[in-house]
């Protein structure tokens, strides 16, 4: 949560999306505010994925911060003054961004460089991957301010578990990046200096890896998930029928019985 | 489980409700009998968490038992001795306590002195909070008996996950309670000595914040647990906007944004 | 995933079936193929665990695997060569398997003693209760050959967690045994040398207890699973009842209360 506005702020810098090669950088841009998830920044983060998803060059999205935090939630001056249809279009789009983080082909990896609470806690627990400087700390403070994390609880708690996030949400007391880790709501937790190099090796693995795989399996398996588990395994078994057709498959599995390396065919 | 009877206890001194102005202290009250949840303990916990979340000005419930036990689960003795329709009761009476913890609008922290055993352990589990001393220990021993713990599983394996949940109720052997701890099923351990100060702390943050939020937080999440995540968002986004609209979260954005106190109004 | 055929192997010793009063030892048994759930593998896993359920005799079962690997996952020179029929048969043929590890009436224990890949990880996921050795290491590596672990990803995700099925997944990196015991993946790793013996202590405890009861609480854990919390507790609730009638319970109970040690009556 953010109490300051960037009203002054062209609109256009409120997310940054740099692209360089088959990786995107996807940097919400508003340090001084903490990078409050404005209306208006949700919806650049929107344009910015959906132009990521329609790109078949990008190979993997890494999320980012610019500024001290990674993201303070919601910016509460736009909630404070705010009319209740423009409150319930705020949440409506928050969850469109977060569910559209596990819709989009490609893979997602928060890298969280500083403060990550409230939404901007639920922004690290809903993409694919997230991997935490030493410096990160996690947090649902709503409940200081009488404005419970509800929406926040929804990943977090289907990362860390019930007790621990109820204990996050009553309290709003954070956690730090170890913890974070230990709990799994984090992949990894490095020293400042070495979050970069961390996040690379996970995006040199997947660039390495088949782009028309990544997309089909990140697909199932959010689709999968919720459940039941006879049901979860239609949709996978289905999802691996389709993808032993795939010629990426076909060149793979060659290659592994070749012993060689395979050569994924382009998009 | 436990084999002791309690014929000629008095029914009113089964559960016992001290309230210390919005901390309500219920205390399972059949030391003799390590606490077994019969049905009239049942009845009286359920009357005592009814009365509970009638009361505006309670904030926060500390559920313990008196005795060296925590709770050592059903009563043995009066199952034994059942009819069909008695044993059917009795289940649904205990599925109805479970539930009324999640369902009643202040946090329930269990504190958990010394053995949880079998529905003793699913009491635990089904808690908001639970803080245990290192003189705890956590069993479903049902299996030692010929009575498989399956109610005590139901909230068990939603904090501890398959196979730790299936090791319990297979085996019936114990875990302490630094292992409960790193399984998630309580929140922390501490000396049995620092027990009530550790309970106290998170007390003090809970009764620092606004009733009516932690209400409607309680309330939405446990809706969302177990549902498909965007039928959760749902159900959460919903929490959020009427959260936005209270009276509450108008004091404490407006105290965030001013850099003061907040002044929670009277429910 | 294995790449060597063994079409010259007589069918019948793909899985081997030993039975020692009630244990039943059920062996992977392609060991130069890395022990690859080929169609007819499964076909024969099938057969072994319908034979185990159908023997009232039998109380427990152990799967393991013959040569270095455990299970190396499904037979790519296999799926390389099939028409698409094929391949969605193999896969259902698969879920049925998986699935059936968790409706049979005996607990089963997966003896890891090496590597477990890919749907060799699905099959740890997917039994009772797993023990490793410190020489086990598990992995999802289809992404390595363009074909998504998706069905394996739906019991490893429900036991370790989002984030971490997720990097194994996309990244195709083993962890070792001593990772997947603290992600719950296993419930213990031991010494390559003390693996039996680890085994032996839960058979020993399972072997003791009542068949007719760990039949009916496996089933009853495995149907409240995944469901909303009240209708679990409906499941669960009529499992009790109906074990609070058995012959078992009952000698329990009474056992227990008259402190001597239950007899359990012939199935």
């Amino acid at each position: 949560m953010s109490g300051k506005s960037d009203v002054n702020e062209p609109p256009t810098a409120l997310v940054t999306l740099e692209i360089d090669g088959p990786v995107a950088r996807v940097t919400l841009n508003r340090p001084r505010e903490r990078n409050a998830l404005s209306r208006a920044l949700l919806d650049q983060l929107h344009a910015a994925l959906e132009t990521c998803a329609a790109d078949p060059q990008l190979r993997v999205i890494i999320l980012g911060g610019n500024g001290p935090a990674f993201s303070a939630g919601h910016d509460l001056r736009e909630i404070r003054s705010a009319a209740p249809e423009f409150v319930d279009d705020l949440f409506a789009s928050c969850a469109r961004v977060m569910l559209e983080l596990q819709e989009i082909p490609q893979p997602v990896i928060a890298r969280v460089h500083g403060v990550a609470t409230a939404a901007g806690c639920q922004l690290v627990a809903a993409c694919d991957l997230a991997v935490a400087s030493e410096a990160a700390s996690f947090a649902t403070p709503g409940i200081n301010i009488g404005f419970f994390c509800s929406t926040p609880a929804v990943p977090i708690v289907r990362s860390v578990g019930r007790k621990r996030a109820m204990e996050m949400l009553l309290t709003g007391t954070p956690i730090d990046a170890h913890t974070a880790s230990a709990w799994g709501l984090v992949n990894r937790v490095v020293p400042a200096g070495e979050l970069d190099a961390a996040i690379q090796l996970l995006v040199d693995t997947i660039v390495a890896s088949s782009a028309s795989t990544i997309a089909l399996g990140k697909r199932a398996f959010y689709r999968q998930l919720g459940r039941d588990e006879r049901e979860a395994y239609g949709i996978a078994s289905a999802a691996m029928c389709e993808n032993a057709a795939t010629t990426d498959a076909r060149e793979g599995i060659a290659a592994f019985l070749e012993k060689r390396r395979p050569v994924w065919p382009a998009r």
